[in-house]
């Protein structure tokens, strides 16, 4: 059956990778799983035709024969249970796997977005310079223990996961603030999993759309 | 096997039921789980011990023989998979549950955690009376597509799934804000959520332990 997923027509990150569709397309690469794109543009996505796939109308969503999910994480998970390469067979190893991806969602991403909407909705806000130190804190609040969990590991919990996948990218929202600089392990960490392929493929896909050039071959 | 879970010794809200491990508590009731809890004080869930649980020295966690998971949402749904009142068994309808606990955790409640924020950890600051109303806006930027989806049906997809048992803890978070009262098909879809016998029992052992009052036996 044919995957087909939403992305935005014109990405607001202009194709950095950050729109949450390219998260959709590397579990998909991981997966080995071909997909086809629809473009929606922000007018269509408040529209009753998409608010009919995804309620509160955003990107990215995922159909499949008759079903239709949105929500990114449930969208990965969807991929990454029929694939051991992304959540392990082992029902303990892949119970775990799952919690850093609801980790990575409920406990790592609230503050990372908070900057988001610092920095963008509240960047003209006559409080937004002294209130950013303090959004910055409560991110390091995230980054310091995960830093100390990860150690000198290659991936969270043994091989590479759905866990990571999240994580990592969560974590490409930060490397425009330097932060992640402070955490050189994490640092790393983020660049391991931009370094695979299934990424890569992801990642040009994703600029394709946003600048017009052919994506990888 | 016992299932122990950890909760706070004397939770900030003083026994609100809005602490993480009530909506852990309500799945384990749901399911008709027995289970043990391990009360863990502010000082304990900083130490080496408590860490090795949790990376991020929070509540709840949840052991159960060699498993030992942390992560509400990855708890919940480890609890849900065995138990077809909270997952159900057909694999579409499954996955749409599994996406409500997503869009629960990552889509509905990072606003509304940063209303917490707002109040509690910035409710000192000089932008605090100025700012409130953009957050307050941004969750009902939520509230008012979720209440347009949910319509006058009882439950987000059928019958009642861990995604609903997830929205509602997310929603009870609103309760003292007034803003749920905006959407009064919410407000109904909440106050069916807590009529549940099996939420009553949660909320009664987790305020026994925050009044040292006897639970519902």
């Amino acid at each position: 059956m044919t995957i087909t997923i939403t992305a935005f027509e014109r990405s607001p990150d202009g194709g950095k990778g950050l729109a949450r569709d390219t998260r959709v397309r590397w579990a998909l690469e991981e997966a080995g799983r071909p997909y086809e794109v629809r473009l929606v543009s922000f007018k269509a996505m408040k529209e009753p035709a998409h608010l009919a796939l995804h309620p509160f109308g955003q990107i990215p969503t995922y159909e499949e024969g008759d079903l239709a999910l949105f929500e990114t994480g449930a969208i990965v998970f969807h991929i990454a249970q029929g694939y051991a390469g992304l959540l392990p067979d082992d029902a303990n190893a892949r119970a775990r796997a799952i919690t850093w991806m609801f980790a990575a969602l409920n406990t790592v991403e609230p503050p990372i977005l908070d900057l988001m909407v610092a920095k963008i909705l509240e960047g003209d806000k006559p409080w937004s310079k002294d209130r950013l130190p303090l959004v910055m804190d409560r991110i390091r609040d995230r980054l310091k223990p995960l830093s100390a969990r990860l150690g000198s590991a290659d991936w969270l919990d043994g091989a590479f996961s759905a866990g990571d996948l999240m994580i990592v990218s969560v974590l490409l929202r930060l490397r425009m603030s330097g932060i992640l600089d402070e955490f050189p392990n994490l640092a790393a960490y983020v660049a391991r999993g931009e370094a695979r392929p299934a990424y890569q493929r992801a990642f040009a896909d994703q600029l394709a759309v946003n600048t017009g050039k052919p994506p990888l071959s």
